[in-house]
């Protein structure tokens, strides 16, 4: 079956999340909708299910469909379909039987806080507005912790019977004027495992804990050790790596 | 009267414009009835009176009122209670008499264009998406025609009988990725002249016409020879400048 890969963007706010659910507006329900009218029956695969609010700017999804694309006719019929909120940015060709999911090699997430005492009417849908000073070196020394391959049961929302070990291969702070940034990337992440890492950064960076307190949460291997989860809405998925 | 400056933000989606209007929401009329509840009767002053869908990232007003203000409490308040669409950025006490609008000495606005095929979702509110290749060089070509002292009928909507002769002070299109950019200042800009600009240059970069005919519609000193409004979502209203 002729198979291409897709990088897409959207808008978190305007879908219940990724995966496809019964009654509301998803990003794989609206695409697969709007794919099947264009070239007909198709199978797809995500490289990360977002939760709803969560954006993306380089979403990978693979599409298996019965007969070859006209890529151009696609890609400008989606995005005038269901653009600006969802849009595809490129279509590329892939060999039968790739994976979005299992083929991806890295996932890449920013977060992105406004730490000032104003708001910004121009960041408030894609960055946490926390008004109380911050410190980013307090904040760095914390996400050191998460680097390298470790079970991060206490960071899963849903931990299940599944392992959660992952390799986090990078997690980094920087500032950019009023905006902190937050860098990270893994083999693969958990549910909602970048959120509970920045509420656990955002707790060190006022003071509420202690750089060593991190380590310890990750050791207990137990939700209740972690400090709840950040706001979904200043997360993004920035980049998917494929061998 | 203790007058204040205030430095304010807002999201032009969000406002039927600046100006008060009977009936519908504006950047005026929710400023003013938020300040009024905080501080008592007031009056005041704006350097630019934004059309409907127009941004500020650096709109200011002068507010006039009976009592000196609490002016971190007024901050806060009024950004509880409007932000993130308007947000006052900083209030500072400034002489008794000082007019937002006539002690203004410049203003500058930002024109963004998004130009490529795909849509941005988180660009589609700030910026005009143009599909179609743009030639920066040629537009800068047109831009410089806007530079110095001239009567602007072209480009005013509502010409009137009062004088259009503006100072130009700086007009110039840069390329950031897909993300072309027009910065432009002057003494201070007629109604949808900065549209009108973008308008022509936007013609000239794909070729409509030649950067040669900016000269000769700005002569004609009549509406008609210009090529309409871009579209208002992509302008913002940055920064304006006082003695």
């Amino acid at each position: 079956m002729p198979t291409y890969r897709l990088t897409i963007a959207y808008d978190g706010a305007r879908f219940h999340g990724y995966a496809r659910q019964p009654q509301v507006r998803t990003v794989q329900g609206e695409l697969e909708a709007c794919l099947e009218r264009l070239v007909g029956p198709l199978e797809t695969s995500v490289a990360g299910r977002t939760d709803k609010g969560v954006h993306a700017s380089g979403q990978v999804v693979a599409v298996s469909s019965e007969h070859p694309w006209d890529l151009d006719r696609v890609l400008r019929s989606v995005n005038k379909r269901l653009g600006p909120e969802l849009v595809i940015l490129e279509i590329q060709p892939v060999a039968d039987g790739f994976s979005a999911r299992f083929d991806a090699t890295e996932r890449a997430y920013v977060y992105r806080i406004l730490n000032r005492e104003a708001p910004d009417p121009f960041l408030a849908a894609t960055s946490w507005h926390v008004a109380t000073p911050l410190d980013l070196d307090r904040m760095n020394a914390a996400a050191q912790a998460f680097v390298g391959e470790q079970d991060f049961s206490s960071l899963c929302r849903r931990a299940g019977n599944r392992s959660n070990v992952r390799e986090v291969r990078g997690a980094e702070w920087t500032r950019h004027g009023d905006v902190m940034r937050f860098d990270v990337a893994a083999s693969s992440f958990c549910h909602q495992m970048v959120r509970s890492m920045v509420a656990l950064c955002v707790d060190v960076g006022r003071g509420k804990i202690e750089p060593e307190t991190v380590p310890e949460v990750i050791a207990a291997g137990d939700r209740h050790a972690a400090r709840g989860a950040a706001p979904p809405h200043g997360l993004t998925l920035v980049r998917v790596e494929y061998e």
